[in-house]
C-alpha cells in the first residue's frame, strides 16, 4: 500500500488521517499533494466547523519517505521544486485554512510530523508521543520556510536543540517548552482530540474564521481585510442575543 | 454604580483600578475612554515610578459589558469605531506609557482583562484567577490588533485555545504557559503586587523609561530616538559611582 | 590579571572561556573586542562543529567591569561607540557565527552574561545558577539591540521582570520560562556542555550551518541566500546513502 491521505467526516469535523502503513506514516512525496488538495477542499466548502488531522495506527508521522530521497534530493533545482512546490504547498494550504485546525499527536512526531502539527492550531499528545527532526543525521538541513514555521510554534531554543543535537523529545517537555496545550494517556488522546473538537464546532464558525485571519496577519506582517464586516451578520446578533436572554446560541 | 476607572496614589506609585460593580469589573465603553484619559496622563507627569493595575472586589475583569453591546454592535462602522478607538485607545495608551506597570490579578481575567493584563509590564496573579477570552460564545472574533496583542503576550497556542475552543485556563496553566511570571495564594496577590512596583520604584526611573522604549521599539520594528543621550545624566552618573563606592544610589 | 577570552580546542570543538579572575569573568571593554576576534576566527575556518562558550572557576559571567564605566559611560558619543562597537561588535559576531554555540552556564549569568547566553544555540546550566540584568541599580537601560536580543532568548516578560524590577531568577525558573533547555546538578554541566557539543559535533557539519543560516533569517526578516545548493553535496549523498545502507554515516 502507499501512503496516501485519507479524509473522513463527522458531522461538521473534517478528519484528515496521515497514513503510510509500515513508515509510521512517513510523507511521501505525493502525499504531500494530497494534504494540499484536501486543506484546499476544506477551505473552499463553508460546511466544515473544524478539522483533525492525525495519523493511523499509534503514530503522527515519523517524518519523511527517504527511501524515494535518492531519485530527486541530489539535484538542486529538483530539490527546491520539492521544498518549495510539493512540502510548502501541503504546509502553506493548511496555515492558509480559516478552519481551525486540532493536532491528535501519538507516537512519532518528526520532521514533517513537526512542519504538519506546526501549522494546527490546538495541540494534543500522547504521553509516550516523541517530537524531533534529527535530519542532520542524514546530512541535510530543514528547508528555510519550514524551519521557520516550527521555530515559530516549538520556539527557537527548541527547533535548534533538533536541528544541530538531533534532539529528540518527549510530550511532558514539549508541553513545558509551549509546543503541546494538552497531554493526556495514551489512549484517551483520539477522545481529547475528538472532544476539542466539539466544543470548537458549537462556537461560532464564522468568529473563528476571523479569528484566525487575524492571527495569520499577525505572522505574515500584514492587516487582515475588512475585520469588522461582520457587524450585521446572523451569528453576531445570535451571539450577543442569546447571551442577553440567557439561552444557548444556535450557530 | 457605572462602571469606572479608579485612580489612587500611593507614593510615586499609581494605582488604576477597574471598576464596576455587580459586574466583575467588566469594562463598559466609557471606561475604555478612561482608561486611556488616565494613561495618558501618568505618562504626561514625571512623578510616577510605577503603575499597578487591578480590578475592584476579587476579580480583574471579566471582558466587556455586553449589555451595551446592541447599541452599536451591529453596524460595521460603529463596530470599527469601537475597536479602533475606544478599546484600542486605551490599551495604546497603556503600551505607549513609560512607567512600568504591575499586573495585580485576582480572579476573573477574561477577553478585555486579557487584552489590559497583557499590556502590563509584570504580572502577579492570585491561585484561583482564571484566563479566557471566550467570545466565540457571542458569535465574534476578538478585533486583530487585540488578538496579536494578546498572542504576544501569552503565546498564540495559548490565544488560539481560548479564541477557537473557549479555553479557560487556571493561573498555574498561565505560569506555564509564560504569561504569568508570579502565582502566589489569592490573598498575598495585593502585597506581592505592591512589594514589586516598590521594588520598581526605587530603582532608576529613566532607565526603566529607556528599556521600555527600547522594549516597545522591538514590537513596532523601528529604532528607539537617541537612546544614549542619558550619558551625562544625574541619575546614570549616581547609579555608577554610588556602586563604586560600594553605597545605596539616591535616585 | 586583566580580563581575556581565552580560546583553546578538543578535536573539532572549539572552547571559548569567559576569564576575569576576581571579578567572576564580568567583561571589560576589551574583552568585547577580544570576543569579536575568536569568532570571527572560528567562522573564518571550517574545521570546527561546534563552540563551547563558558566562563571561568564557576562562573559564566557577572556582567561588565563596573571599574572602567566612569572612564567613557558618562558621554554620549564614547557610550554610543562602547554598545554599538564593542559589545555589539562581540554579540553580532556570535549572532553571525555559522557554528553550532553551546552555553555552559555555571553561577552567574547577569547582565552580559545573560546577553552571551542568548546568542548561544544551546543553552545547560547549572542547578544554581543565577540569571538577571539589575543594572537599573546602577542607573542605566540596557542598550536597544541588546534588550531586543535578550527579550527574543528569555521572552518579554522575563526581560521586563529583570530590567525593571531587577528580578534575578534562579536556573529552574529560567528553565520553566523556555530560555533554558536542560538543568543538570552543579557539578555535571561542564560534562553535560561537552557531551551536547560531542552529539552535535557528529552530525553533518554543512547542515548545521545551512540551519543556522535558516533561523538567522528569521530573525533578520530576510531570504536566506541560495538555500538548496547542498543538492549534491557529499555530505548530502553520504547521509541519505548510509541511511538507506543501514550503516552510520561518516561526515
Amino acid at each position: 500500500m502507499p501512503g496516501q491521505i485519507q479524509f473522513s467526516e463527522e458531522g461538521a469535523i473534517a478528519l484528515v488521517t496521515l497514513s503510510y502503513p509500515g513508515k509510521l506514516n512517513a510523507m511521501a512525496r505525493a502525499m504531500w499533494r494530497e494534504l494540499r488538495a484536501v486543506f484546499h477542499r476544506i477551505q473552499a466548502e463553508s460546511r466544515w466547523r473544524c478539522v483533525v488531522v492525525r495519523g493511523e495506527d499509534g503514530a503522527f508521522c515519523a517524518g519523511g519517505d527517504i527511501s524515494e530521497y535518492p531519485s530527486f534530493r541530489f539535484d538542486d533545482s529538483q530539490l527546491r521544486d520539492f521544498h518549495e512546490t510539493d512540502v510548502w504547498g501541503g504546509l502553506a494550504a493548511m496555515l492558509d485554512c480559516d478552519v481551525p485546525i486540532v493536532a491528535q499527536i501519538e507516537g512519532a512526531c518528526m520532521g514533517a510530523g513537526m512542519e504538519i502539527a506546526s501549522c494546527c492550531d490546538i495541540r494534543i499528545a500522547g504521553e509516550s508521543a516523541k517530537f524531533g527532526a534529527p535530519i542532520a543525521r542524514l546530512g541535510f538541513p530543514m528547508a528555510p520556510r519550514e524551519a521557520q514555521l516550527v521555530a515559530r510554534a516549538a520556539g527557537e531554543l527548541t527547533v535548534r536543540e533538533m536541528l544541530l543535537e538531533a534532539a529528540v523529545l518527549p510530550a511532558s517537555e514539549m508541553k513545558a517548552r509551549g509546543f503541546l496545550g494538552r497531554v493526556v494517556p495514551d489512549h484517551e488522546v483520539a477522545r481529547e482530540a475528538m472532544a476539542s473538537a466539539q466544543r470548537v464546532a458549537a462556537l461560532g464558525p464564522n468568529a473563528a474564521r476571523l479569528n484566525k485571519q487575524a492571527l495569520r496577519a499577525l505572522v505574515q506582517r500584514r492587516e487582515p481585510h475588512d475585520p469588522y464586516r461582520y457587524a450585521g451578520s446572523a451569528e453576531h446578533r445570535e451571539g450577543v442575543t442569546a447571551f442577553l436572554e440567557k439561552r444557548k446560541p444556535a450557530f
